[in-house]
């Protein structure tokens, strides 16, 4: 019998793919409104408390709006776009870091005409996002560079 | 009196540094052997369990020689090198992940002619690292390959 193979320690990077590392669904589809987006779990490990995933969105993608308790650490990676935190948009480059402090309505929109790659760290342990109710999408569009960035869709 | 101002979500980046984030030693000179590598703390919040910091090494620089119980998740952000891995002696470029299991030997090296910059998510609550005794870099270097790693300095 083969001996189980150990995963090796380094995986290479190529075009925002990494060895052993699956590319998956960014939620459930039809789950919570979201397009052109994609997941890779880079790390997550018994022996860590939290995780590291790696996101990307295709020009005029977006991620669902949303909120919850835990806080996501956030490095933009590849090109650039703009994300709504809180009661602001905010335009957002490579290498740039964003922090989503508890319950902030939060999401991310790639450019017209560039992705939008980004590292999220988040715990392992963790509550679930909730959308907002009508009235909730009412009041953050009461704010016309907030209701501009929504009605890209 | 001012009311004192929230920190901004967003940190921009230059040239591998970052806004609101202080550009930090190391480690305490003297403490343990290391050469021309520098620690950005990115993320450390108490709604965090793990925490995500930035090293740069600057040509021909290294980290110190250690291990210990916890895991270091890393993704390459600038440059490349080599890295000893246990066993073993891996190149690095930009962008590839490396894990550093417990108890696991590991050492990152920049090459002579590029910085080596990268992340590192560890758990905030965690074990002080632990150098090798005079016995165990001994048996270390019995390995050819990572003999000549190590006495690069």
């Amino acid at each position: 019998m083969d001996k189980p193979q150990k995963p090796d320690p380094v995986r290479r990077f190529r075009d925002y793919r990494w060895d052993a590392t699956d590319l998956l669904a960014y939620k459930e589809e039809g789950s919570a409104p979201f397009k052109a987006i994609t997941r890779q779990t880079l790390f997550r490990d018994p022996a860590l408390r939290a995780e590291l995933r790696y996101f990307e969105v295709s020009p005029g993608g977006y991620s669902t709006l949303e909120r919850h308790e835990h806080m996501h650490a956030v490095l933009i990676l590849r090109g650039g776009g703009e994300c709504l935190i809180g009661g602001e948009v905010r335009k957002i480059q490579t290498n740039d870091l964003v922090s989503i402090a508890p319950w902030t309505w939060h999401q991310f929109r790639a450019s017209a005409d560039d992705h939008l790659g980004f590292l999220c760290m988040v715990n392992v342990e963790r509550d679930k996002p909730v959308q907002p109710t009508a009235e909730e999408r009412k009041a953050l569009e009461a704010d016309p560079r907030i209701a501009a960035f929504l009605k890209q869709d």
